[in-house]
C-alpha cells in the first residue's frame, strides 16, 4: 500500500515542475496534484501497525527505566530554536507571520525539553516523547530520511555523579535497537572535550572549532583526504593542523583499547580539556560493563554530531544500512546532469544513523539567562531513536508474514435467512454487536439489511477475524446464536450452537483459546523472534 | 503543575506586549520571554497520565468498531485545505514561503482523511486517527480551547445503506463519552438537508444559504432575537423570511416527536430536499434504537455547524459545561473595555461541544475532480472528539486522588552498607536492575555511588513504586537479596531475603500481590467508576 503510493509519489513529482502549484482547469476551476507534501507521507495499513508496535516497545522501555511523558507543542517561539542547530539552522520550517508571535516548528525534541525544563525549574526529570520533528533537508523516502519524522526521546535532566546517567542511557539505547530485533549494530562514540582539547593541541582557533567540528563530521560520508581540503582551503587551517587533526581522528577502537592510547599521548596529556574528557571515558567504562554493553561500543575521535549544545560523550548507532552506497558521489553527480525532479536521494545516500544523543549541559541555562532567570546549570543527557530509519530496516521482516492485520476484529455478527418475509435481521445484528461491543469485544458486521452469506463470510475473511456469531432466522426466534470458528481449516465446521445469554462467556472462552500463545503476530515478528 | 503554569503564562501575557518580541538585553544579548506560543501549553505530569488514559479508552473504542488507524503529516498543500472551512478558513495556519511548495497546518483531520481515500482510490475503510489540528482562534485555556489540540476521529468512508454506519458512529459518540465517565450529555442533532430545506422554504436564495446557515449556528450562544438582526440586517434577508426560519429552528425534542411534526407540516413536505431528509432520520430511528442510545439524542432544528463539507446528518455532544456563562457578553465587553491583553477568553465562553461530526458525501469527490481524476463519489461519516475539551471536564474527578503517579516504576534498587571500604554497591546496583529491566520490570535506583539509606528511601517515595530490592553489604556478597513493601504500611518490615538467582520469580510474585485488582486507578477515574 505504502510502496505503491511511495511509487505514485514518486511518479508524479518527477513529472511535475516544482513547487506544485494550482494551475486553472478548462473552465476556470483550480486543479492540483493530489499528493502530501515534499518529504513526507501518509502511514496506513501494515506499515502502521507496525510502527505503533515500535512505539509500544520504545515507551515501555522508557516506563522501565523511571520515565515519564511530555509533551510540548509542535511549535515554538522562533526565538527558542534560533542558534542551537549550527548550520542546520537553515532547515528550521517557519511559520507564515499571520500577526502576533513568530513561530517555528520544532526540529528536534531536545530543544522544547531544556524549554520545559528551564521554564517550569525543573531541577530534574526523566522524561520521554515520541513525537514528530520537521526539517527541510533533501528527502530520501525509502531509506527513512524524511522532512516530517518521529522521534523517540528518553532525556534525563539533573545534577548528579559523573557518567552515571550517561551509562544508563547508553544502556536504553543498546536495550531499545536489541529489543527491536536489531542486533548488528555498533554504537560509534566521542566526547566532545576530547574533540576540543584535539583541536587546540592542533592549533585551531576557540572561534574555528565549532566549523572544522562539523568538517571533521563528514568523515562518516566522505575520505579524510576530502575533509581535509575542506579544512584547510575552505576553512583557512594550515596543512600543520589538518595533520594532527588527521591523525587523531583516523583512531578507532574499544573504549580501554582508544583510552590506553590517548593515556600514554603526551600532547594529548598535556591538554586539560582533553584529560578531562578522557577521565569521564575511564569512569564510564565500569558502568557500562555493569551492565554488559561494552561490545557495542566503539570509541571513535572522527565522531563529532553537528548539533552546537552538545558539552560531553556523543554518540551514535550505525548498522551496515548507514553508510551511503560506495558509488555514492557517482550516483549524486548522475541525478545531477540528468537535472530530474531531486525530489528523493534515496539512490545515494545510507539510512544514516538509527539512533544519537550526547551530553548537553548548558542548555538549560542559556534559556534561563535568556530569560532573565538567575543562572542555575541543570546538566542533561539523552538519547534519541530514528523511527523511520528502524522502520526502514525491520519492513522487510515483517512483510514476509501474512499475519500483520490492520484490525483488531474478533467477530463478525451475521445473519442467515430467506423467503420473502426475510428481513436480513439488521437491527438485531446491532444489538449482538452492541453487547459485544460493551463486552470489550471488537466486532463487525456488513452495512447491508439484506447480506448475503458469501458475502458476509468474505468481509470476515478479509478483516482476518477469527470468530463469526451468526443469528439464524429460526434459530435466533428461539433465542440461539451461532458461534463459528473462521479461516480454511473450519470450513466444514458449523460451529456451535449456544443460548443468547452465554454469548459473552462463550466468545470469551473461545477468543481465548486462539490467542492462547501469547506475544502478539507483530510484536513477535518487531523482536526479530 | 500544569495549573501554576497557566497561571505563569497568564500572568507572563499579561504584563507584556502583544507580539512577544526579544529585546536586547544590557550587553547587547537577546532576551525574551520563555513562553510556549498562545493558544498552546505543554502537557506533562498527572495530566499526561490522564490523557494518555483517554487516548487509550478512544483507541479500544475505535478497535472495537473494527477502526484502523492513519496518520497523515501535520501540514498538507494548501490547495488541499482551500475552500472546505467556510467562514473559519481565515484561522487556518500558514507555513512560511522558503522555496518550495505552499503548505498550511491541518485544521482538521477530517479533509486530510478525504485527501488520503481520494489520492489512494480507497473504496471504503473504518479510520481513526488521534493528532493534533492548528486553529489561530481566541484560546480560553481553562476551557480546552486551545491553538493546538488533539482531535480524536472515526470515520466511515464507502457506499453503504442509508444511516447504517451513521447509527454507529452515534453509537461510538455515546460509548466514547460513558466510557469516560460523561454520563450528563445530549447529542443534539439535525440534518443538512432539512435545513436547507427549511431555508428554501423560508425563501433564502441558494448562494445565500451557507452564510444564513452560519448565523442560525450562534443560537447556541445568541437569543433569537441577535441572531434575527443578523439575518436580516447583516445578511439581506425579509422579515417574513427571518420568521419563517425562526418557526422552525425553535423546534427540538426526540427524533420521534420532531419527525412526527414536520411530517404534518405541509410546507415541509411539499419541499423535496426536506423531505429526503426526513426520510433518512426515520430510517435512523430503528438503528438508534436497535442500540439503545435514543435517550441521547435531541432532533434540533437550530443545529448547523459551521463548516461547509456536510451533506447530510450532523450532530454534536455538548454538556452544562458547554454553554457560556449567563453573563458572558457582560464579561466580554468588560474584558474589552478593560482593554487588558486578550490572551484568554476562558472567563466569557462555554466548553462548547465535546464531541461532534456528520456525513460528508462530497468531500472526496471534490479532490478527485481537482485532480483530474474520473468523478468517483466515497460518501463518508464520521465523529471528532475534543480530547483538551473533554479532559477539563474529568480533570476534577481525576485530581481529587492521590493515586495517579506519573512514573510506572514497581521497584527500587538500593545498597546499604557502610565503614571505610563500603563502595556504596553502584556498578551492582545497576547489574540488579538491568536484570529486572531485561524482565520487563521497571526499576530505578540513585544516581550516586555511595547513597545513604534515607536519601534511597525518599526516591523511592518520591516515586510512588510497590517494591525495594536491596543490596545488604554483606548480603550481597552471599549471593542474597532482600525485597521489601514499601509505603507507610509496611515502615516495620525488614522484608524478605531471598537468593539473588530467584530475584525475578520473587519480585514477579509480589507484584502480582500488589496489582491484583486489576484495572488501574487512572483507568478507574477516568470512567467514574
Amino acid at each position: 500500500m505504502i510502496r505503491s503510493q511511495l511509487r505514485i509519489i514518486r511518479s508524479i513529482t518527477r513529472t511535475m515542475s516544482t513547487p506544485s502549484e494550482a494551475v486553472p482547469k478548462s473552465g476556470g476551476k483550480l486543479q492540483f496534484t493530489l499528493k502530501t507534501p515534499k518529504g513526507t507521507k501518509d502511514w496506513a495499513e501494515k506499515d502502521m501497525v507496525i510502527r505503533e508496535a515500535i512505539f509500544s516497545q520504545l515507551s515501555s522501555l522508557f516506563k522501565r527505566h523511571g520515565g515519564i511523558t511530555l509533551d510540548t507543542p509542535v511549535f515554538e517561539l522562533r526565538e527558542i530554536l534560533a542558534g542551537k542547530y549550527g548550520e542546520d539552522s537553515k532547515l528550521i520550517y517557519n511559520l507564515e507571520d499571520q500577526g502576533g508571535e513568530l513561530c517555528s516548528l520544532r526540529y528536534d525534541l531536545t530543544v522544547p525539553f531544556a524549554r520545559y525544563v528551564a521554564m517550569n525549574n525543573v531541577q530534574s526529570i526523566k522524561r520521554y516523547h515520541i513525537a514528530k520533528v520537521y526539517r527541510r533537508d533533501q528527502p530520501a523516502m525509502t531509506k527513512g530520511r524524511m522532512r516530517e519524522f518521529y522521534q523517540c526521546d528518553f532525556d534525563v535532566a539533573g545534577t548528579y555523579e559523573s557518567m552515571v546517567p550517561d551509562a544508563e542511557i547508553l544502556s536504553i539505547l543498546v536495550e531499545g535497537l536489541t529489543s527491536l530485533g536489531i542486533k548488528d549494530f555498533k554504537v560509534k562514540m566521542n566526547h566532545r572535550k576530547i574533540l576540543d582539547g584535539i583541536f587546540q593541541i592542533a592549533g585551531v582557533k576557540d572561534e574555528d572549532v565549532r566549523k572544522i567540528s562539523s568538517a571533521v563530521d563528514k568523515l562518516d560520508k566522505s575520505p579524510w583526504e576530502v575533509v581535509k581540503k575542506e579544512i584547510t582551503i575552505e576553512k583557512g587551517q594550515t596543512e600543520e593542523t589538518a595533520n594532527i587533526i588527521g591523525e587523531y581522528v583516523k583512531l578507532n577502537g574499544s573504549l580501554e583499547t582508544i583510552h590506553d592510547i590517548l593515556s600514554k599521548d603526551k600532547a594529548f596529556q598535556a591538554n586539560e580539556k582533553a584529560v578531562e574528557g578522557l577521565k569521564e571515558i575511564e569512569t564510564l567504562i565500569s558502568y557500562v560493563k555493569a551492565f554488559g554493553i561494552q561490545d557495542y561500543i566503539s570509541f571513535d575521535l572522527s565522531l563529532a554530531r553537528g548539533l552546537d549544545y552538545y558539552t560531553g560523550i556523543i554518540y551514535e548507532a550505525v548498522t551496515a544500512a548507514s553508510a551511503p552506497p560506495k558509488n555514492a558521489s557517482e550516483l549524486k553527480e548522475k541525478s545531477k546532469k540528468q537535472k530530474k525532479d531531486d525530489d528523493d536521494a534515496s539512490e545515494y545516500v545510507g539510512v544514516g544513523s538509527i539512533a544519537a544523543g550526547g551530553r548537553y549541559d548548558n542548555l538549560v541555562n542559556m534559556f534561563g539567562e535568556a530569560s532573565g532567570k538567575k543562572s542555575t546549570s541543570i546538566p542533561c543527557v539523552g538519547i534519541s531513536f530514528g523511527v523511520e530509519r528502524i522502520f526502514s530496516l525491520i519492513k522487510q521482516r515483517v512483510e514476509q508474514s501474512n499475519n500483520v492485520r490492520p484490525t483488531a476484529t474478533q467477530v463478525f455478527v451475521m445473519a442467515f435467512g430467506g423467503g420473502k418475509d426475510w428481513t436480513g435481521y439488521l437491527p438485531e445484528r446491532m444489538k449482538v454487536a452492541k453487547m459485544l461491543w460493551e463486552n470489550g469485544i471488537e466486532a463487525e458486521y456488513v452495512y447491508k439489511s439484506k447480506a448475503n452469506p458469501r458475502k458476509q463470510f468474505d468481509a470476515a475473511e478479509k478483516s482476518g477475524c477469527p470468530l463469526a456469531v451468526i443469528l439464524g432466522k429460526e434459530e435466533y426466534l428461539e433465542n440461539k446464536l451461532r458461534v463459528k470458528r473462521l479461516g480454511p481449516e473450519f470450513a466444514n465446521d458449523d460451529g456451535e450452537l449456544i443460548d443468547a445469554a452465554d454469548l459473552i462467556s462463550v466468545v470469551k472462552e473461545k477468543l481465548s483459546q486462539v490467542h492462547e500463545n501469547g506475544v502478539d503476530e507483530v510484536t513477535r515478528l518487531i523482536k526479530g523472534l
